[in-house]
């Protein structure tokens, strides 16, 4: 095995793939037809959204481009807005209006086509639940219907006409044009997440008495018009995709048989499935969040569409586990390995299958960060510090140039994921002596806890990864139960310290309002905890009611209460927001997860602030400031986590010392700068070693705005 | 008194302003010096945000030019964040990060110029409560403190360093430089609305124990030292104009004590004060929408200013009374008479009170649709459907061309919002003929019962403002009391038909998770209403007990519970969602009506969903599906409007017949499309109207991207 950062991913070509695989792999390097199409092999990255909008367009190509050159034999954009009408305000991303547009998109099929793969894209229209208020036009209801707010929209259409029938089907049809005159091999027509064609489908959405509505025949009709007038004027040369909702699961879709049917109707205008379940009202069940559903999950119901095509399918199932894919091709319960999440952690999946390196795979954690960040700000992962940045900061996954100040011996002090990424990328950029200073046993930081939470074991992986990479980097050394204080750096003999001492949780709970300790609310006490206390430390939780006060609003409480509960306590979550734990909703876990603490007899308290803990309970104020105290025998606080900067903050202040000993450079990193969601942490480790060498490693280097 | 349409308001000069005016006017329209500037006259334009990103500086910039046209002294930009690290995600706007970004922006100042205002830049940093995830860097705390998650963000940042606090000085110091060769007059320093100045002076945020902590002269060191290398580096040429929160009114802030004690310091480096009050937390304090505040209500806080500066003082608070800007003027509580929202709503309000033509001014309502609209999606305005769309559409606010088929009668149904904006459009566009036929006694449409709930009377002046217009356009000719059916608009004459008929509260409610309706929830039936049969048409209530279910989320159902308290009724408003009301956050009424509607006696029942109603009460689903009941003697749905769109499509069914009667187009706007705000029913009608002699005008044309 080569030494992770002396092998180089240049460039490749497929048959290379073909002929370095193992033959017990060969199976999904082989290519395979789509329509006049042919894919080199059975990765296929599926269209899902980065958040970039028509501004961003460089982004969104070298993200793609990135996943070509990794290996992958199908590369789909993020969907693309047919229509101003049609858009959903959630969330960027490509829009093919007109022609323009169509030449702007252009060039990211050409970069997903140096590499030799093919270049789809997913057109998209969200009918009646579009809330395009960028354009300020009413959304195109198939019928107008009691806003479905409560779960994604508060839009309500206006009830389409036959002429805006026709005049959104000319769209559509216009829209494939521009896409195939762009370049692209694999045009799609979304069905799926509620979008149009499905709410045409729909019973739930489709109350319509025309011959539009009623018997499935009826609701079918406008996704049959659709696709043979798409077949008629791209398909002899353009493959044609319908991204399919197998089952709803839920309101907003399809039954599975009736489903089924439907494809049987639209299979001879189709040259490929891509199946998904659900809709957007319960996403989660498509999105599969490692914390609720295993890899391959979804197998259960793409490996049904085979039952009524013949056309190859995709499905998408959180894949890294190459075994169960070479089992699911070989199977024939899919044609094509379908992934989002796993491309994004880790582009370069399949060229690493084929070269047989399996270590160095970084493996999706299924923390859906990415459906998360993408939505609330910018398209992140937890695992790959550089997906998203590809192009704004020139960041390549598997790249890294040396250092100008490679020579120095650089101190990392503290091995969480920060740290661990920070001293993995230095020596990927030729750092010599890499020293990793950890003060507990195991490496880990905040995962070591996290991952403990019934379920969270997943995210594991972000260490374990880590791990493995710096036991075959012989630069790095990692030094555990070896805690430094300022004296301890200062003699260490690092010409380069980065602090990544972390961020515990908080063990005094302050007022909101006045920013000052809340009376009793002081983990110091027995009855008084955090979550690092109760998991790591041994610290013993008295009696049997717990209450857990949460102003974090993410998984963290949940899994914290779940942990509780399995350990014989009654537990009531209380936070002060009125939407307990709404940070997880977009991770898809906060429903079900509340869910669970409820099922096993916990109780949600929201909109509660703690002002006062006392030893036989706790007592909050509501929203008319009135008091509520609730009994407990213990409380565990998780208001916020505190940097760990002591360590950092008193090196700072010696800079004399610091140049006494050789210190050349002090930085701080992780949850010791600021605490932070893990994929920004790794962000920050990976930021700083791929900076190093700046002008002022402290701060980042300018990210190009597109 | 020149007819609207008649009246062109083409280029000027503010001489010709001041030698128009009314001597009793004339002290609004007095120059005064700003440092080494000079404004032309005392109408300021305050910054604000539009939520426009650096790729759309089109729309900026045209935005602001048209508010220099409109006659305002000073014209500002929205806010200019410094640096990548303060940046907070919720809105986009301004950036000057760099010299390539002051020249981008360089162009706006001299759009401004063209007529003779003075062009202002507030330069923002968000410091610790920034959530700077677009760009991946730790915000830079004052002190590392709780998560003021509750309040506004979820942001903590990493503590600064001295090195910290002079590299972010230096920024500020670059900014200014840049603003200044930018060709800005007045550069702001912002230090209100919890921003990074502000919080090195609250102790809520500064809990520092060195130099910059402590003491108010320590907390004030940050401020002041930045003011005096600003005025160092720019002092000599540009007006520096401070925004300053006088009063904290809750946590993030200062007491009006220390604030003045503040001003005191910095007075002689500063050559403007523009007063706010509060802080993010509870922005509703400076952003005074009209169902909680009056006109003016901020003078009590903002006339304090002058205790401790002798320096120009500009203040906001909703102005559109000409009398009361000419008191505040000459009372010298106010130097200058700021504004956002009335500028907004009426880029012309200083040529019109210049002209005069005080009915012709469109006053602003206080909804705050500007505030809430930015944020969530694209600005605009309930009263004016071209702000925003300054560039994007090439919509003047006051310059309509003659339309192609303006020789054409025309007919329009329905006297609400969307019709009574696009008859006078459509007259101002030229056409000699526009009738508008409304069924009821009176216009107004679903403004008619909203404007009747407790305190949003203000929204009214939509309605009243357009019948004044209607009034003084003879072309339209308004029919009350007159109800047409499909026969009736076939027989009307009209060659264009416009159905704008509303959308009225749904008289049934239908089950989120199959959409079909539930049992016993018919507004048929006694104890079951919609809110416009119990204000419009009498309805009674019937018993004390009286359950408001919604599924808007708006501030419609907080208003119709407390017409039902004032009535004396015990309400209970129950809603699916965890947030009650939580759409009406961003118009800053949501918590102040909720509290009331508590300290009333009602009660907020939140994540239930109806399932059945009965006699003697209503029963609902929780999170878990369990049933609740709650016993009431009346239920109130407002769960969905539903547009009363039957004569839009029975026209629509019959091409023919409306041949033969000579309509020669037909065409659905406002609620009767699809339910909207008030602003997009608005916007609906003025598009039309805008484009009724586009190829089609049932179609938006492309607004423009950037």
């Amino acid at each position: 095995m080569t030494e992770p950062h002396r092998w180089n991913m240049g460039p490749f070509t497929h048959d290379e793939l073909r002929a370095q695989v193992e033959d017990r792999y060969a199976p999904l390097f082989t290519p395979l037809r789509i329509g006049p199409k042919t894919a080199p092999n059975r990765f296929y990255s599926v269209p899902y959204a980065g958040g970039w909008s028509m501004h961003e367009l460089n982004l969104e190509l070298e993200h793609r481009r990135t996943r070509a050159e990794g290996g992958w034999g199908v590369v789909c954009t993020g969907e693309a807005m047919i229509a101003r009408e049609g858009v959903a305000d959630m969330i960027d991303g490509l829009e093919i209006f007109d022609d323009a547009d169509a030449r702007a998109i252009a060039p990211i099929a050409d970069a997903i086509h140096e590499f030799g793969a093919l270049a789809g894209i997913e057109l998209v229209h969200y009918g009646g639940i579009a809330s395009p208020r960028t354009w300020r036009m009413p959304p195109l209801a198939v019928s107008q219907m009691q806003s479905d707010a409560m779960f994604f929209s508060t839009a309500v259409g206006q009830t389409m006409t036959r002429g805006d029938i026709r005049r959104v089907q000319d769209e559509w049809v216009a829209a494939a044009r521009r896409a195939r005159a762009a370049g692209y091999d694999v045009v799609y027509v979304h069905c799926a997440h509620s979008g149009q064609p499905m709410q045409f489908l729909a019973p739930y959405y489709n109350q319509r008495t025309d011959e539009y509505g009623g018997p499935l025949e009826n609701r079918a009709r406008f996704l049959l018009e659709l696709l043979e007038r798409i077949r008629a004027e791209i398909g002899d040369d353009t493959a044609i995709a319908v991204r399919f909702a197998i089952e709803a699961l839920g309101p907003g879709g399809l039954e599975i048989e009736e489903a089924l049917a439907t494809m049987r109707m639209a299979d001879h205008l189709v040259d490929l499935w891509d199946i998904a379940i659900g809709g957007l009202a319960n996403s989660d069940r498509d999105l599969t969040p490692s914390r609720l559903y295993e890899e391959g999950a979804s197998l259960q119901w793409s490996r049904r569409a085979k039952e009524a095509t013949d056309k190859p399918v995709v499905g998408s199932g959180r894949f890294t586990d190459v075994d169960l894919m070479l089992r699911t091709i070989t199977s024939g319960d899919l044609d094509f390995i379908g992934a989002a999440r796993p491309g994004i952690a880790d582009p370069f999946l399949p060229r690493k299958i084929a070269a047989g390196e399996f270590g160095r795979v970084r493996e999706c954690i299924g923390s859906n960060h990415c459906a998360y960040s993408e939505v609330q700000y910018t398209f992140g992962c937890s695992q790959n510090a550089t997906a998203g940045e590809e192009y704004r900061r020139g960041w390549h996954p598997e790249q890294f140039t040396r250092a100008a100040n490679a020579d120095r011996p650089v101190l990392v002090v503290g091995g969480g994921p920060a740290g661990l990424e920070c001293a993995t990328v230095l020596a990927r950029r030729g750092f010599e002596q890499v020293h990793l200073v950890e003060a507990e046993r195991q490496v880990g930081g905040h995962m070591r806890w996290f991952a403990k939470l019934p379920g969270f074991n997943p995210w594991g992986r972000v260490i374990e990864h880590r791990e493995w990479l710096a036991e075959h980097l012989r630069e790095v050394q990692i030094a555990p139960n070896t805690r430094l204080d300022a004296e301890g750096v200062l003699d260490y003999g690092g010409a380069i310290v980065i602090v990544a001492t972390g961020a515990p949780w908080a063990t005094v709970a302050t007022d909101p309002f006045t920013n000052t300790p809340v009376p009793g609310a002081d983990a110091s006490l027995d009855h008084v905890l955090t979550p690092e206390q109760v998991i790591l430390q041994g610290k013993p939780v008295p009696g049997r009611r717990v209450l857990v006060y949460d102003c974090q609003a993410d998984q963290m409480a949940l899994g914290t209460t779940q942990y509780l509960q399995e350990r014989g306590h009654e537990v009531e979550l209380v936070s002060p927001f009125a939407d307990i734990a709404n940070r997880a909703h977009q991770d898809g876990v906060s429903f079900a997860l509340r869910g669970e603490i409820l099922a096993a007899g916990g109780r949600l308290r929201p909109s509660l602030i703690l002002a006062a803990v006392s030893g036989s309970g706790a007592v909050f104020l509501d929203e008319t400031f009135s008091e509520t105290e609730i009994a407990c025998d213990a409380i565990v606080l998780m208001t916020r986590r505190a940097s760990d900067d002591a360590l950092y903050l008193e090196l700072d202040a010696m800079p004399e010392r610091r140049a006494q000993e050789g210190i050349q450079a002090l930085y701080r990193i992780g949850d010791c700068a600021a605490p932070q969601d893990l994929a920004e942490a790794i962000f920050s480790g990976h930021r700083l070693a791929r900076e190093i060498d700046s002008p002022d490693p402290s701060v980042a280097l300018p990210a190009l705005r597109a």
